[in-house]
């Protein structure tokens, strides 16, 4: 039997100030330091031993499994990172204010480019000071693979092929698997997981800093619907606060 | 044209406290945690741009590569890991006082242990608190190949399987190479390079947390024999700093 553990990245600077990240680089907040810490107890202290840590390519989720990993005694740990693990792509909201951009252009707009599933903002200039374009990390990226933007089924593209072909085989040679990424793609993977709709996945959230653990069957569906947090309390609580992100 | 850095880790809490380390899983200390940033502002500041990083499986080379690409903003880096790249292992001299060892077998018995290149130190018990046997990360490694004490020549033998077969491709693969590894496992490795011979690699130190580059040839041999530092007055004084170990 596999298991997979899924751990969003810690509270961002940009996080605190209330502005779309995206593929923005911002690193961890020292809250959000705290939070991939008190993760990293989480595992510990639940005696669960991953063999594999897989991240994106952003700051805040590579440092979020470092300091996890720091914590839980496994810094040694082997580790895949890729781009198809990283946050959604918020295209031209990319470092915008979450509360102007409500305002701005009203409730209905602000919902579906927070949450419709297959709407995207629009896309980001590439002479944009938060596009990517040039970026060496996605230097090898084929440029027609580079996002300018992403709707939640544009994530759950890209991801799954990184789900198929890299996480599932290292859960298959037996081992348990952690995933340090961000709120969007991991509830891409969660909606692949649990087979959620299209409507229903609109209103998941996912907390941070709390590893959330599937336990899978021989063909890596869940044994239970929506795997278990490690802190279900704590993991109550921080969904409530995601929802009322841009919020006055 | 390929480069290499190398990046031996910053003091450890061992290292501090003059004891013998070898494979046990030593953190770094606040001065090692120091070294490391400043291994990779040295990196930032010489617009060093390494494409990958590969380190040891012990903690203190995983903890100074996280934090010297933190400084040089290059926490994205792919990582991959390797026992191969460990420190010698110190066989039952683990875990005990340097100086205490110095004067209890006397100067020609420590030189030896510290500085032969094919003696190697009695080997640990594999009930010795400080072996590494049935440690989870090396779990997977035949038992034939887990070593319980190593001379220099032995690192060397277990080093370049893993230069070869994974550092010379990334290298081939047009990318800048950084190793963040260990006194020992970068000097087996700079042996090699240099082609050094086995007396004179004794006389060899290689200082903490300043990066060393090589630049390649096509044949992957150095362009500059003993490559170059990029600070060299502080390396030349570290260099000082641990000839004198063991010393009162």
């Amino acid at each position: 039997m596999a298991t997979l553990v899924l751990l969003r990245h810690g509270e961002s600077v940009w996080n605190a100030e209330g502005l779309f990240t995206g593929w923005v680089d911002v690193d961890l907040s020292a809250t959000g330091e705290q939070e991939a810490r008190r993760g990293g107890a989480l595992l510990r202290d639940a005696d669960l031993r991953p063999g594999i840590v897989h991240t994106s390519v952003l700051k805040r989720a590579v440092r979020t499994a470092n300091l996890a990993l720091d914590e839980a005694d496994l810094t040694w740990l082997p580790v895949r990172r890729s781009w198809r693990l990283n946050e959604r792509h918020y295209g031209a909201l990319q470092g915008k204010n979450k509360a102007q951009t409500r305002e701005k252009y009203g409730e209905e707009q602000f919902a579906i480019w927070r949450r419709s599933y297959d709407t995207p903002p629009p896309p980001i200039a590439d002479d944009d000071e938060y596009s990517q374009v040039g970026d060496r990390r996605y230097g090898r990226l084929p440029s027609e693979l580079m996002p300018r933007t992403e709707c939640l089924a544009d994530v759950v593209d890209r991801m799954l092929p990184y789900w198929y072909d890299t996480i599932v085989p290292d859960l298959a040679d037996d081992r348990t698997v952690l995933v340090a990424a961000h709120g969007n793609s991991l509830r891409a993977l969660v909606k692949h997981l649990d087979g959620i709709d299209a409507e229903t996945i609109a209103g998941l959230n996912i907390p941070t800093g709390i590893p959330l653990v599937y336990e899978l069957n021989d063909d890596f569906t869940p044994r239970k619907q929506g795997g278990e947090y490690l802190d279900p309390e704590a993991a109550k609580e921080a969904i409530e606060a995601v929802k009322n992100q841009g919020r006055k």
